[in-house]
């Protein structure tokens, strides 16, 4: 049974559309040849949309380019895109015109029928407000679409990614400091190596979120430059010589952000480098995140036979076939977004490699890659925190036992005995399974007296104390 | 407003559950431990779990180690997943427990509920059928998963990727040998060069896919070997030693793809580099058809100021700015899937690289990439054959006037008076705005008769002609 | 006929050493336990190297740490390194120890058996100067290797890099001022489209330039803070309180870069964010000189069956079959190290993020690919502005041509007509092979003479001249 | 003082050359204009550019295409090169023309002032051997330099790739086999598993190693088919009808491995599709090998506070702070080599997505790449082998403690007793430290003789012994 349809017609030809969908010709055509995969834009980019058309329309009634009643009519219809009130009109799969042009035309079509019906017209009227001449009045796709992406980019940055970065690094810090007071082993190449705090570890991994947080900040000026006022090919062409600034001035009311008009608009049409650079920082964060879920993972490893130092949240999932089980799942499920946000990150940089010209034309799997890494570590890094690291307890019997046992404490001799003897000190207790103080005896290098002074667990996490007259 | 729901408890504790899904306890809690992205497992992996629970009952039951009754309720349970009725049932994201626990205990959850509802039990009932006991008997999630891995890539390439790439091939092929006589300008470093023909280029083209489909194959043999059977860790513990084997019969029956059991479980467990490799294979894939798609773009870039020979297909689209601007959209799209899947072949790189001792758990986020990246080259791949090399022309005017004109036919000169001369004649031609039989005649190097018999562009497509004693 | 040798002997054993070189034990069992590839720390790390330990033993000698005498010879021989005069002492391959180990001890056993000779020691004497106890005093390879990989990442970016991308941008700026009035054809999606000026192309370009390199700048801050004084686990450990401090202000003064103390050590040392930061930035810049040298060979493409507008320049180079080819040769170095930077960029994220606890064992890869992609993009960057922008010059002929013939222009009659009617025009002067003005006349939409004031290419280059009352 | 120099003349100009030096006016253009880094090809690419022209010379030869005198000249001269006589006659850098040309040219530069000095005249006469009529005779760079890549690539996997994962197979296998009898905790999320024997644990790594060498075989016999005779664009153009296959043949008969002509030349030269699949495969065991070499240092970890199960060889190598420490730094320098060849993926993806119709113009980093990670891959692996596998010990006490106190033995009596009974005693005798058998007891589900009778490690690491009636 078909689906009941309305005919449109426009520039190219007639086109049969679904009576009940407010998009128009272009976006039908498009629907029909871009039969690729699943993937759809996610709610940022269409509000970005819906709110670019508003601003659009705005900035051009103020100019004088468009009548108030047209401006009003495509401004509503437009907030209602950005409302998520349109979401079913919209479509058309990322992988389509690479300018995003389609989406732009959607965009367009949808506004114009429903601005018409406003306006007491038919769907497809194309009249008064005409997709093109109103909706599209001073603008192109191939400043629209990227200008889009700078705002939903930027929305999502601020306002998830950002927040969410935070969440995870005060549930880090405050670790930090709850533990501060806890010595235990440090490992290096994964080696049992010289004590460091609990607290210490928690502040290392706090401070390589708050580096990622000043890496996304730094981005941010560049990604506020919009190109808009571009149109075409950078020139501006059509446009209204203010309609730029103006442009920038209303986005910026609206969303709180400091948006400004790019001084080479070009340069945000033909190339997308901002977006390699916010996905850089992504990838920055990635790599940070997997270090992060990968040591706690590495330290809640046991609970018997592992490590065994942080104690992994019973969580209420189970192996199928290990009875009681405990997973850090939650540190896969981290590790697994780390691993698509670098792979994203080449997908971003191939694409942004491969602009002809004066357009850059892979603009939607560019903003999809980005809204999807972002999305995807905001939500991980909150949950994250709230799952995982807030939940964490140290084992502290486990902790104490495999310090006492550390052979590595013997670098605390190096500035009393020197490396050499040191080395014989450590060779001897493990080759004949002593503790330090007795190998450093039988040798004659330290009595036990000074090996009690002088290797002292909770004075080797800081500098000095091990040195001649630190003691 | 809120849903009603009923109270369903495992040994975990208890937990209230939408009273309409069949999902248990496991399922419900990870639904709210892991709120990340909004990615879900594709139909294609969905109709691998309810096979592969199917085939585990009617193993089971060969096997005597189910009463037929609950299998028999297992199994039809199982094909109403596999047959996608229960995709509503499947709720986790992506990114959860990184073995996929989470997804074969939501199946064996559903299929329990579902089982028991058939023997006339309500939901939560958890006898006759168990979750553990009797869906999941003689398995593990760590052994399931991966197998299901295995059977969805497995079908989806079969089924999906490798048709989709028959049929692109066919198309270029199709123009290869219809257009094998248009001899036209070769380009090399973008540069004007000696002839070939438009047939050469299609030809390469299909080639380039025709070799993709080989390189596909070579991975399958790997791709059926199933880890089924490995349990926790590889070594089989708790399942009928035969169960490996004859569920990989019941499977290879059904799909008619010749799985068999994997002679070393753990390595499928433990490591996933089978889809690492095969992804590699779609990654080469994706090389290849950039190239395509690129190289089509470029000979039909113009109409009237680029290259300009083959003529880009109208589609009904057009620029939001520009009037009557046709653009090769479908090679943006396929081009912006290229960039995906070469991304996502980093995804499962990383993924595949970070497993730990008895299991990789980056399962969920290898088989998201890997069901992306096929259904993707196969959407991508099908739409380009159909709406663009199906519908591409030959601009033979602006190929002939090229030809005309390129000074690189001076190239057949070599064997009859040597490189240096040629050059002579090359550079005088294009300083001078000559042809190049006028600077051939000029300098005395070459008679315009002998220009004429020795510089026929059709003789410079094969090898010989233009030899000494070939003209 | 074997190399003559010494034997030293350290805490570990004695072993053969060519008796010529001044490394020691450590080194030799690296030297051959590390027998992997071919690549050798460039010079800009082993000048770091020497650097770094002279400035220890120069803050040593000022903490009390150090005895003026072995603190003098130790200086010395840190210096020699610095300036390059033991590079054949240095044998050990990037694929080491991952922390470095072996590099840091190598310099000590240089430095000792140096410094023991310049007080008038043997080699392999040990005293007075011990490579442990002295030269690595109050450090540990676990701070000193990732404090010399920021040095010479820092002297690399600052001193080479910058500079070089300087020079490109004002390559391309001039070129952007110099052709500002040469108005041509645009191109969007490779197809012709309205105008732009050569120089607004050069402009974007540069800007690109310019924009990669205040992303390089932006990482700086973080690239100058400096682990030196956490030792073995980020705690300072057997280190002078102060040590961390006067390292940095000596450092600073030496090199003129504000190197300042990490405020967490183990940061920089457990973990190497800065460094796929940095290598993010380069992966940026090799997105937009990749872009700048394809547009040129595109643009550059012919020199008579392509694009042609640009003349590339003829360097002496030449086909080996093809006589008088002029290729885009400094475009495809180019775009190759672009394509070595991109995988690069792998590398290190893939290294950055697989650190263990205490101490990233990935240090001599990472370190090895920064410097690397920021030699090549220096390099390539001045030997592309020098041999290929300072030498390119527009085909204005062709230029011209192209541009008289474009159908595009017809988007300046959008605000007097509207889209639709100028989709018209431009479909029937495509169809039927005619001029614009001839198609809009024919149509009875323009005027012969409303078409002349209409549609100037000069004045579409800018906003606003194409609006109602703007002609 | 400068070097002397003589002046040679091509059809491109004059130019000095440094007098002992063999290559003429090309290469020392090319020398001038690409002073981009220090990377050069390796030696198994120069032998191959040797031989290469060696079976140019004598293929013409056969086929009358040169005369005798001419062609053993040429021969001696190249095979000079192909033995490693002539390196320091190759003086051009990777980063160059893409194409390869100017090494082509400085190959046939080489050789031809070599034969002619054979044939007693001086360098720089250009005949009786000219560089492009008799050296280069019916070639172009752009067939010769693809088959070189061919030629390299393959002698440089079957020579060296696959004998050193060989190696390192047999030293996994071999510990698998010797280890095959000792029982230990299984790990999976990094969490106490059900038991595992070490030797399943060295043969699932043995068995990533056989499936990686099969990968690399089967992308052979693509990597063996030549495009050798495709001229300058793939169509033979100036080359005698049978070159193709009498070289192939040649060269076949040298090497002793099966290279034949492509079928489609244009195909190995506009695309490097092969390189890419077979880097592809080298990423595959770049995966295999990072998990091998983690899963050897976490089982390594320790000696006292890790898991400890396996010993890491003293190696005489130790911290510069920490006195006797051991590291597992061949682990460490194996996964850096798979950072690094991970990353050469993406860059010969990138390189081999952007060529250009005819010709593909990224063929040095392409086979800088491969070949780089071929030599490390094998390098690494062996060295991995000598220094690490066959010197680990097991330390059969620990695994033994770690074995009788893991918690998850208790999935033995899942068939026993049922899942959720299980789950009970696993959670009760965590929570009060209790023995798995204490805790059965104490639960009443499982008496101390039954517990006996059913958990038995041993019994664990099999199918079928835990079934009903398997006990």
């Amino acid at each position: 049974m078909a689906e009941p349809t309305r005919t449109e017609t426009d520039s190219l030809g007639s086109i049969e559309i679904p009576a009940e969908r407010y998009w128009g010709p272009q976006t039908e055509r498009a629907r029909r040849l871009f039969r690729i995969g699943s993937e759809r834009f996610p709610a940022a980019l269409i509000r970005a949309v819906g709110l670019h058309k508003w601003a659009c329309a705005e900035a051009n009634r103020r100019l004088g380019q468009l009548p108030d009643a047209i401006a009003e009519a495509i401004k509503q219809a437009a907030l209602e895109i950005a409302e998520g009130r349109r979401d079913e009109d919209f479509p058309l799969p990322v992988w389509q015109t690479g300018s995003g042009t389609q989406t732009n035309m959607n965009a367009n079509e949808v506004i114009a029928n429903r601005a018409n019906e406003i306006l007491g017209r038919p769907l497809g009227a194309r009249e008064p407000v005409h997709p093109n001449d109103h909706v599209n009045r001073g603008q192109s796709s191939n400043d629209n679409f990227p200008t889009m992406m700078h705002m939903a980019a930027a929305e999502v940055v601020e306002g998830r990614l950002l927040p969410a970065l935070g969440r995870l690094h005060a549930a880090l810090w405050r670790r930090s400091e709850e533990w501060a007071g806890i010595v235990k082993v440090g490992r290096t190449h994964l080696m049992d190596a010289v004590p460091v705090t609990l607290g210490q570890e928690f502040g290392t991994w706090a401070r390589q979120v708050e580096l990622g947080m000043a890496r996304l900040r730094d981005a941010m000026p560049r990604l506020l430059l919009l190109p808009q006022g571009g149109t075409a090919v950078g020139t501006g062409l059509n446009r209204h010589p203010d309609f730029d600034r103006v442009f920038c001035e209303i986005v910026a009311g609206r969303t709180g952000l400091a948006f400004a008009p790019s001084p080479d608009k070009s340069e945000g049409m033909a190339a997308h480098d901002v977006f390699v650079e916010l996905h850089g920082a992504m990838n920055v964060i990635a790599v940070s995140l997997n270090k992060v879920a990968n040591d706690i993972r590495l330290l809640g490893s046991g609970p018997r036979c592992g490590i065994g130092e942080l104690v992994i949240p019973a969580d209420g999932l189970s192996s199928s076939i290990m009875p009681g089980k405990t997973n850090p799942t939650q540190a896969e499920a981290l590790t697994m977004v780390c691993a698509q946000v670098m792979g994203n990150t080449v997908t971003v940089t191939v694409a942004g490699a491969q602009g002809h010209l004066e357009l850059n034309v892979f603009k939607p799997v560019i903003i999809h890659a980005v809204l999807q890494s972002a999305t995807l570590l905001a939500d991980a890094a909150e949950s994250f925190a709230a799952n995982m690291v807030d939940k964490l307890e140290p084992n502290r019997a486990r902790i104490a036992e495999n310090l006492a046992k550390s052979l590595m404490l013997v670098t605390a001799l190096n500035p009393r005995i020197g490396y050499d003897k040191a080395v014989a000190i450590a060779k001897k207790a493990l080759a004949e399974d002593l503790t330090l103080k007795e190998a450093a005896a039988r040798l004659g290098h330290v009595s036990p007296e000074d090996f009690d002074r002088w290797v002292r667990p909770e004075d080797m996490v800081a500098p000095g104390a091990t040195l001649e007259g630190g003691g």
